[in-house]
């Protein structure tokens, strides 16, 4: 049974077939309408924070320091704020210290700058596959050659990454640096096992390799569980990313680098070129928060929250899902990631998926090289417990359709392998839009 | 007479000897002393804004709009915003639609964005000479040959940017675009004349040619005036760079790009692979105060501080300097562009000045090519009227003692022409740092 459809949302799905980089912003667009219940977005709960609270912080930093908020400030971001982000590393069991850290405009930019740092065009990087798709954005606008290893329940393959280092040595090929998302991995929903960081640790020694660790969800783990950073294994071949993004709130675009003294200089000079510096207003804002507000509480609330919300979705999977239909169980952050039966192209299921009122993010837009056809993200972090019972529910319904189809067609021996899409073109550098 | 210097003073004035990109940092570091009086850093006076309305503002922002204000937003920038801009550009006199703008980290990311959309490595990028040090930085970051036309006191001299197309023509080479600051330039103080803007338009046609319009400065005219813009004149060719950080405040990093749609399509794309999307927080609190406050009457309170200002410093310099020295004359903005006599480098009177207690920026940041080392920008916008007259007063007793020393060096025929220095390695993307 489908559910009613109205004829705004169904011009959208006609567009939203053979998902383009415009029609994944279109998704988001109409995944915001309320009748839509949306997996998609990314988007923290930051419902959940004490407005009150932050009123008072932002009003405190322009009648405390408002001439220094409202001017420019350094590049590599205000000391008293990498005094604060050190706290926070802490928290995880890093030790860092405020000099080596560079303030940046959310992780984005932290990963964006890394890659204008290393990568030639034509360059290896190798990144999980599905791997974020920011970070796969900032790799393809600087021409890298991202190679993909893939995940499994225990994070990155890491025997296959020392297959794919060792074949790129026959190549008399080097990767500049291995692009890693160790805790709750978006979109995987999975983590990095401690026996394959000690490997990879390992493999960065064997092979004089970089490790880019990416920790935007570390804080996030449902029992309060920390893992053993990468930093703190090779410290001096990793080059840390992290965010308040997930911790506080995403719009003050606040995140940070750790790095070895050489690439943060550079990096700062980057930045400089990049920005100039960050924003002081929202630096100070971050600031006053650390210092005044019970900010570990507040990352306590956001991870029981998560955690009523993936156990409403892992739960409402079960039942309704087909048989054939597969999915990760995250222990932290947002994330579940599915795959579904041969003959089930994720970009059509999505335009479909519109029209039956539920959205999520197609596959292909977590790989660089088209693949990820059968896979989605689901992302369960901001509609309520009931609203994502009700989203599951419409989005088995579609499968449970889909399924009867393929079955029509193929028959009992299923569906031939997905066809792999040619990407979307990425947008390099220096090239004239035509 | 010298000045009595302390020892701080002294080793940081050796380690700016021959001024590095960490030395011009550590310059400003020290300029903020209170006992020196720096003409070094090019900030706004915001100590003139009303910080009670400032705070009223931001508290409003979180009370009405939290859950926005501390979200992600879109990348290219909220259209609330936006149409804000577009008033702002409408009180110079531009027309533009909201559509056409994006929303950028200040203007300098919008420089940064339109080199990463258009240079590839060792593409020429034609630029006045001297010219905006944040301007330089964007262009050597994608590794661009930087071509400078020289200024007069009507601004870039448009027949030698004539012949420089001609000799480039000649060479089978192309000029990716011209980056220009047509109004009350920095660091040179000096306006495009109308004359040379139309003749600029003209070339543009005639040479298939490409404008970065840069207009940070544009309603700071001392009398008001406006000045056409080259976007009107050549809009299909024209890139148009505005900012509020000169006519509301720089800590709030907003800035925007106007462009023709295929290109602000293309920097949309690079800016969210950059950055992902501009700060919620910061754009509403822009948007709060375009809004609710008498901004038109804020620029022009800041246009009467920097009018007091100026006339301070061109009327200390008539009386301070000896002879030979030369300097413009803004009629807006911040920035006198100063020449002094064979035989003295700037970097090195940077240096000493700073024993001297006033600081100001050596020329050579100015140029990509190593030139501009008898050449120094002094900013009037942050020191007091009775500060301005002390360090001009600094400034030409150092002046009269090197000058004295040249001439008993060199004796009445002065020195040889200065050397040509070669320029600090730039920060060019995709190099391992050593």
């Amino acid at each position: 049974m489908r559910l009613d459809t109205d004829p705004y949302l169904e011009r959208y799905a006609a567009r939203v077939r053979g998902m383009s980089a415009s029609a994944i912003r279109a998704l988001f667009a109409v995944a915001s309408r309320p009748e839509i219940v949306s997996f998609a977005g990314g988007n923290p709960a930051i419902e959940a924070l004490d407005f009150g609270a932050v009123e008072e912080v932002v009003s405190r930093v322009i009648r405390d320091s408002g001439r220094t908020a409202l001017q420019y400030g350094i590049g590599q971001g205000r000391p008293e704020l990498r005094e604060h982000l050190v706290a926070v590393m802490a928290q995880e069991g890093l030790t860092a210290h405020a000099d080596e850290l560079v303030v940046t405009v959310g992780g984005q930019q932290a990963l964006e700058l890394v890659a204008s740092c290393f990568v030639d065009p034509g360059d290896v990087v190798i990144a999980e596959g599905p791997t974020y798709v920011g970070g796969i954005g900032a790799l393809t606008s600087c021409q890298a050659d991202v190679r993909h290893v893939p995940l499994d329940e225990h994070g990155m393959q890491v025997d296959l990454l020392e297959e794919l280092l060792a074949q790129l040595q026959r190549e008399g090929r080097r990767a500049k640096y291995v692009y890693v998302i160790p805790n709750h991995q978006n979109p995987g929903g999975v983590s990095l096992s401690i026996e394959r960081r000690q490997r990879l640790a390992e493999l960065a020694d064997s092979h004089d390799l970089m490790i880019l660790e990416d920790n935007p969800y570390g804080l996030l783990d449902f029992a309060g569980k920390t893992f053993p950073s990468i930093r703190e294994l090779v410290p001096e071949r990793t080059i840390y990313v992290g965010t308040v993004s997930k911790t506080f709130a995403p719009g003050v675009r606040t995140g940070w680098i750790a790095a070895p003294a050489p690439v943060r200089d550079k990096l700062v000079l980057l930045r400089e070129a990049a920005d100039l510096c960050p924003s002081s207003l929202t630096q100070m804002v971050v600031e006053e928060w650390f210092a005044s507000q019970p900010w570990r509480e507040q990352i306590d609330a956001f991870r029981d929250l998560y955690r009523v919300k993936a156990d409403a979705m892992l739960g409402a999977l079960e039942t309704e899902m087909p048989e054939g239909v597969s999915w990760t169980r995250p222990s932290g952050a947002f994330y579940v990631w599915m795959t579904v039966p041969a003959g089930i192209d994720t970009d059509d299921l999505a335009a479909k998926a519109i029209a039956n009122r539920v959205a999520f993010v197609p596959g292909r837009g977590f790989y660089a090289d088209g693949t990820g056809g059968d896979q989605l993200r689901l992302c369960y972090s901001q509609p309520s417990p009931d609203r994502i019972r009700e989203g599951v529910s419409r989005l088995g319904e579609l499968l449970h359709d889909e399924l009867e189809l393929v079955h029509a067609v193929y028959g009992a021996d299923g569906a031939p392998p997905l066809r792999r899409r040619p990407t979307d073109p990425p947008a390099p550098r220096g090239q004239e839009p035509r």
